[in-house]
């Protein structure tokens, strides 16, 4: 269960000071005078991400072209022991870029090339700057697509860094299951390959699994700098559609039933009451206001056929109605529209508080609206956002099952994983990253 | 791509003398008078698996029955600072349970109950005991199943150790992709919940992945005492084939085109002439003596009339001919038995060196029968198996698909993540287990 909105209360320390005026002077050294920002706008822009997590703008901004720069730059860091913030684009939800200590953004803007296409094998490498839909774009005449979606066009690494998943997982897998080997620049500025460097094994039993210690990771272990990932074929047809319930049960039993049959379905979306109604409002629809399902399929025209005759019957069983369908492409984004505005549709709900899961896969965000300068208000849904996790752990779940811990989950972590399972994860960190330089204070 | 038989030189060490003497004595009251064994036809049927490499028996073997126990006995160990090696069913096929430098093998054959089992949710817990056969036959009547089958009937949790996988991993995955919490007893006797205990998210974003950390870790990090794992509903339909090839290129590019339209394929399983003319000798069969393809589809009925209607034109473009269908399960698994049987077929077959491949995942197994009492043939196998991992790693692929490090990779997983990617793995590992207790002398 997820709970987007979370309070977290945090000082901003800046660096500031001689190691500070060193350290930039070193870095024009590798980047050039283009490369290295102290302007407060910049840092502005560098030390928040879409989350309600105050801004803490790093010291200064760096714009690596290359792993080599980075490296340098990290080394620098390592020197003058300034905290390195990774940034991609800033779409995060969990405060994973503020500059809780100040210290130098990483911005990886300017590494945006898509490598080693090997469309026979299905993989691809990619550079920090390369978003999901601009990898998508480069793969339109492959065939081919990469198919995790968070909803942001968010950088692939930065998908890498924080576990990302989002609706197609229920079909596709999380970058958990889609990364095949990560280039990382660690603490100390040494270079690393999780898998070997060069190496795109689909499947592979050679040591210790880097890969997954670093996916999730939210750059508290080293800097992602180029990601292998999964490829899939672009489905011969999809069907999009919108099924209502009479109750919350009735979606989630048609839910769980589905999948028992064997569906296999691209993407299964839960909207209560309250979400459908924001969407409605937000985007002048019509929808009937009770629990939704939003389903898409993929697959061959009679494979479909045979989907969607299995998911209409399941559905009616359990009091589903008012099915609608889309095949074709236009049809379908207009249909997907409200369940992708969800976010934007949530905000402009006040007071309230929607639910919208991707419900194959276990997992809800809800989302509450909140006036930040209102105290009272926000200490209330500090602690209704933390029931809902404490809920979600009592029926033995996870308080974050997309948007990474970053500052909003460190405490609710804990008490998931327990003290001895913390203290495994800390004994890495400072294997890894003995000065805390790497993006300190989150996730630990 | 996979080599199955390597040799390797070691030299087994025991430990002896009054500190064994003690922690003995520790460890009866433990688990009492039969759960340790010190008996030389124990030691030796838990110092060996089922690969080449030498058997070096551990100086006594344990019996644990509890969680608690494994915990107790390896504080015992950890205090006398004696080698731990954990034992599932000695199915392995890399060395990982040869006890190199002596010490205390951990055989967890008593701890087999099937623990938790969450039929609306898909998941399951076992104890190290449970065998893969032994957790379908629980499910029997639920519907569900685990697929993952690396052929051998091996425990769960050593298969979760070892990272394991085999013919169902291009639909199913492997182990990495179903494994959704695992108990482990640390090297100082401590008990961590990889995912916090009793925990089972589909998906998790939670802090650093500890679960896929000790996946495929082969006994060095730790202990596994549970596992929590991944169900799938079974399939209505099942449907498997054979077909022969002109060419391996020909088995090959169907192999690519299948996937790449999209088929979701169960199993699909390339043997090479010489693999084929073995099996048909082991089992008195008449295939004709080519590359071949075994394959098997999993759905509803009239989706597998497409899948197989799919395959059969893309096999046929490629030459592909005396297709062999089987529907019921009796005559699935006669045609199946040649592929299942495949390495016995191969020790059975000398000289010769055939090719078995899990295609659809780009991963093959070059069974090699040699005589070990022969030094001078062992010396050339050895030769022949480097120069085809390395063949491996020049085609940007790993020297262990599936089989692990264990003793007989450990030189090629060096070529193959280079010397950085080294010192992040032998840092880990120092740091769960500084004093190298852990089955020492495996994977680094």
């Amino acid at each position: 269960m997820i709970v987007c909105v979370c309070v977290c209360v945090c000082v901003c320390v800046c660096v500031q000071g001689p190691a500070l005026e060193k350290a930039v002077s070193a870095f024009r050294c590798v980047c050039g005078e283009d490369g290295v920002s102290l302007g407060e706008a910049v840092r502005q822009q560098h030390g928040r991400d879409e989350s309600v997590h105050r801004c803490c703008p790093p010291d200064v901004v760096v714009f690596p072209r290359c792993v080599e720069e980075v490296s340098a730059l990290a080394k620098i860091c390592h020197r003058y022991d300034l905290p390195i913030i990774p940034f991609g684009t800033g779409t995060g939800l969990e405060g994973g870029v503020s500059a809780l200590n100040g210290g130098v953004c990483f911005s990886l803007r300017n590494m945006d090339q898509v490598l080693d296409l090997h469309q026979e094998d299905f993989d691809v490498t990619v550079e920090p700057g390369v978003t999901r839909k601009a990898l998508n774009a480069h793969l339109r005449h492959t065939g081919l697509w990469f198919p995790v979606d968070p909803g942001a066009d968010a950088s692939l690494c930065g998908m890498a860094a924080t576990s990302a998943s989002g609706t197609n997982a229920v079909r596709y897998g999380t970058m958990r299951e889609n990364v095949l080997n990560l280039e990382v620049v660690l603490a100390d500025g040494t270079v690393v390959h999780t898998a070997g460097k060069g190496r795109r094994p689909r499947k592979t039993s050679a040591g210790y699994n880097l890969t997954n210690l670093f996916v999730g990771s939210e750059g508290t272990l080293g800097i992602i700098t180029k990601t292998t990932l999964r490829l899939y074929g672009i489905p011969e047809a999809t069907v999009s559609a919108v099924c209502s319930f009479p109750s919350v049960q009735a979606a989630v039993d048609s839910t769980v039933q589905v999948l028992q049959a064997g569906v296999p379905i691209a993407r299964i979306e839960f909207l209560d009451d309250v979400m459908i109604d924001a969407c409605n409002r937000y985007n002048s629809l019509s929808y009937p206001v009770t629990p939704t399902l939003f389903l898409e399929f993929h697959g061959t025209e009679s494979s479909l056929d045979e989907q969607i005759s299995t998911t209409e019957e399941i559905s009616g069983a359990n009091g589903g109605s008012d099915f609608q369908w889309a095949r074709d492409a236009e049809t379908r984004e207009r249909l997907w529209k409200a369940r992708h505005d969800a976010w934007y549709a949530a905000l402009a709900l006040r007071p309230g508080c929607p639910l919208v899961g991707h419900v194959g896969d276990g997992n809800f965000h809800c989302l509450t609206v909140l006036d930040p300068s209102d105290s009272d208000e926000v200490q209330r849904v500090h602690l209704f956002t933390e029931r809902l996790a404490r809920r979600a752990l009592a029926m033995d779940g996870t308080c974050t099952g997309e948007h990474g811990v970053g500052l909003g989950k460190r405490a609710l972590l804990c008490e998931e994983m327990g003290p001895m399972t913390m203290e495994v994860m800390r004994s890495l960190k400072h294997t890894l990253d003995p000065k805390n330089l790497m993006n300190p204070g989150k996730i630990l």
